[in-house]
């Protein structure tokens, strides 16, 4: 028996998302997101999210943080993350291709997380210089974290509150949202466009999608002329747009996304139990949502190995590895990891 | 009855596409085209087009136009292309963003082809000034033509040694590619790879896929480290690439996309008889492929669609109509709009 | 005796600007444009123009004009301009790099000028088709023109009119104002604040100055801003701005820049009498300026270079060939060039 | 009495410099760099380098340091550069315009150094993600420092060898070169086109010109093509770039650059004198050239104010200021800043 724990990134489709995908298979449909089903995505956006939503239906959570920044930013502008932010190491300079150039200004913080003062002190590094320097324009968290943490309501409440006085917007990388609400067990909005964040990419493709991601604009309907624009300028609006939005549908609808997410957090949850419990091994950060990062031995990393665990060894580290449970991880899955870790 | 002509973009995906996608539906596998599907593609396309050949799948054909141009063309170059073409008129500048700013030189032609006597004088007429003026640097040709027609390979061929007499590199925007080969007849290698075109955007997406395009490099596969890096930074590296290739796989395989092509071809065939046949309505161009214009008068036009038919006028033209045949396209659809013709 | 008529490009730097430069070198002065002489600027010109003015110094004119349509176009925008303008032509797309991949748009049009009936139908011609093309978003206009002709301020209230119908923006490249306003005998606001310009490159360069021109933004100041964040980030903000403010200043005092421009166009039309009068050789376009096209014969143009006489061949015409005359044109050159054209 | 030690950016042109502007100003010249003094430059820095030299003459030294970093950085290459490098703060993105999107990368060090180590992990520290991550690219380091301290030969070496093992190119930020060269007492040779430099940004404005700095390539001519268009593009090729180039020219001839140089180290020595023989204020960095930061309070600061000595808080500190000497700092300015210090 082989399992994979590199990324959810290689799960497959889940089967109601592809029932709706074949659903919407029937006759033609108007071009380029104007059919019936990309039309509904502001409305069920705005009902999840309780405010006025624009929702454009993108393929790719890169295109769609991407796309959010762009929108805000101009090319003299810079964008706050976490130095382990997706944006920051893993999308080739996206952001800064369709921001002209605009920058992103990497902050370093405890467990993938920034926090207020670590925003403020690198705000005020780069201030007072006027033209000469760049604009601090947006503040990007990722929730859950590339660390496998998760933001609480008031982390976000702090950070936005802090990013708003300081004149910037706020934007959130929200690859594994399902997973963060998941595992915070509250509402989407209360950590979202009710806590001051203005812009979120709500991933879908990592937890049961095949290639769909909503880049979600709150209470600023009028950012659609930009974003529509980046849109189409990067190869993004497709012709037939019906089969992303109708996962994006059948995403939202009976809560199969937070369904399919607490799934993946119980996985994991499983396994951090066993690190826990373990001698040896240790985990690098708590565990939240879906991810585990697992501080062990080369011998220990090896053995996992020789028994059909596959996953990745963190780049520039022999000591950590990342294992990421998803909608489609099993239960046998599950046990031979425990088992194998000993 | 309502028949729908506006758009092959329109059309649903293929039942063997849909079944393909189903079939790569299994387990996980690799992510961002690190996948076995993906990874035949290079295979299957150079067998297809006798040449070493690099493929890159991506979802969209303006992408695959912007990626081969950008690959190729520094900021300072220009790209020469029919008035008409689809870079310069419908992909709102994404061959300029791609490229960071180059420019598109847009040049007439009867039937919505270029000449090489056009293109000769088109680079002669901006000749001469060095470093003050755009250097010329593709050609870049439709095939099919967005007028339907279909350029003959010793058309392709002619305009491919012009262009390389020139020191240009060579395009084709094949979005109707399966239309043209429907349309001529020939092997798909004879009218690019062996007649002087250096890449092909290979459409798909309009004749039965959901969301794939190849985009080809013929004999330069060194070409592939910058169009990746244009495909990642641009946000259309998928991570689930698979249900991409999957598409392409299935729709070369079999002559599935020559079959639908000639299926959608024949279907037009019908309807431009029909109108040389008629006392009114005419031609605007010859029909080669799976596009029928016709120009005809107001009431006619809403004749047809009092009639259920569906279709565009030409912008700008209130005497002109696009009528456009899919792989979906019905004999009882085009059975109506024959008999609606009168 | 040499008499060089290539370009007032090679003219040198008029005494009494070399002495604004020469008496502003005197202590320390504040860098970056905040120095006393950048400051009195937005006054000058105001008092020229007549309206408020925000005024730019800047050293080229490809700079000037560049910021100037990056000011107002999004990347996704497109400017409006004659098939022989500078900005089309000679700027080796300087302004589809500050503007991010804008777009310009060729207008054919008789002696290098635009009618609102051309700017009109070009503008229909990429109507209708939404986010798919580019939005149509400024009229670029020369003064003096390519071909060495004026327009009227009859013409320009036109164009400006028609521009500003279709929600544009305006734009004067004056690289030779000077000239057009000496060839019009009328104010300068005349035919630009008042007669419907919202922006003029007011060229120096070429009339006098060593590198030194003023971009102008009438009646909306909050320009600035984005202008000035353009000029920063191409590398245009000098340090010591004071000696690119101070040749403005001295070319703009006691009406210097008139005067010259008045010489040059005194010189030219001195030639331009002289082809009137001759058997065979003729004027291609009426000389308005300080600019005479003449057309001739290969046998003619080597007489005349066997003279002494230094100019410049159209490039890809081998009849036609252009004398500029400049500032520091003497009486004994073009005694020589119209002698020599016998 | 006055004295200004803000910046060396604030001095004027140097009488020696003024005077070759003024000798340049005779007749007509070709434009666009082909005149005399342009076509010198190549050959002139050649044999003061030591090796085959391309020079391009520019006004500013972020248009050198942009062009220099675009020229060999794809969009997706990063340059690593001190925090405090220039290009780093004090651009507003001009190296990120040129490159379009590329990426600068911050790394501390101490006095304003970067070291071998520092370098290394910075690199180590974003590789392993092939096509996920920005490509390290380029080394750019500043001689004499942002901090007033100046790299030692072996220093330069050390960080060329580190660099070029890891597959980057290197440059160097010269804006007080000259500065660097009279600390060092070296050949100018010795620390760059011999210690492994592959772009030189060889400032001139701030040590005695108006608006002049050569960007020069070693041992690599092909560079210039790109180079040149960079330069168009950017509006930065000058028609009358005679005035430009003869400053360069002056300021080379007879090392009237070193001897400027070594005057204003000489003042900046005799304040750093004053403050090591002070009892509370203090040297925040070592003295190399001619900048001198003294650490200090707010009352001693009000008190040099008070006697009319300007010079500029440091952003974001209020115990720090920086004391910049100049080519025309005179004694008595020198005189009254130590006699007030106390």
């Amino acid at each position: 028996m082989i399992a994979n724990f590199r990324s959810d990134n290689e799960t497959p489709v889940a089967p109601a998302i592809m029932q709706a995908i074949l659903d919407a298979n029937h006759g033609t449909a108007w071009a380029y997101a104007d059919d019936d089903w990309s039309k509904r995505l502001n409305g069920v956006f705005s009902e999840l999210f309780r405010t006025e939503t624009v929702a454009l239906p993108v393929p790719t959570g890169t295109v769609a943080n991407s796309i959010a920044l762009a929108t805000v930013t101009p090319p003299w502008g810079s964008v706050f993350c976490h130095t382990g932010a997706h944006i920051y190491g893993d999308e080739s300079g996206a952001p800064e291709f369709f921001g002209n150039g605009l920058r992103l200004v990497p902050v370093a913080g405890k467990n993938g997380k920034l926090t207020p003062d670590a925003l403020g002190q690198a705000v005020k590094a780069v201030e007072g210089h006027g033209v000469h320097s760049y604009e601090p324009t947006v503040l990007s968290i990722t929730q859950a974290t590339e660390a496998g943490t998760v933001y609480s309501i008031d982390e976000v409440k702090a950070l936005c509150d802090t990013a708003h006085g300081l004149g910037m917007h706020t934007h959130m990388d929200g690859a594994r949202f399902g997973n963060a609400i998941a595992g915070l067990g509250c509402h989407p909005a209360e950590v979202t466009s009710e806590a001051g964040i203005d812009m979120l990419s709500f991933g879908a493709s990592k937890n049961g999608c095949m290639a769909a991601e909503a880049l979600l604009f709150f209470n600023h309907p009028q950012r659609y002329a930009t974003a529509e624009r980046l849109r189409k300028r990067s190869g993004h609006l497709f012709s037939k747009m019906r089969y992303v939005s109708a996962q994006l549908l059948a995403y939202i609808e009976d809560d199969r996304w937070l369904n399919m997410a607490r799934h993946a957090n119980h996985q994991a949850a499983k396994f951090a139990e066993a690190i826990e419990a373990h001698a040896e091994a240790q985990l690098e950060y708590p565990v939240h949502a879906n991810e585990v990062f697992l501080k062990w031995t080369k011998q220990g990393f090896d053995h996992l190995e020789s028994r059909g665990i596959q996953f990745g060894l963190w780049p520039g580290r022999d000591d950590l590895a990342r294992f990421v449970f998803g909608h489609s991880t099993s239960d046998e899955e599950v046990d031979l990891l425990v088992r194998s870790l000993g």
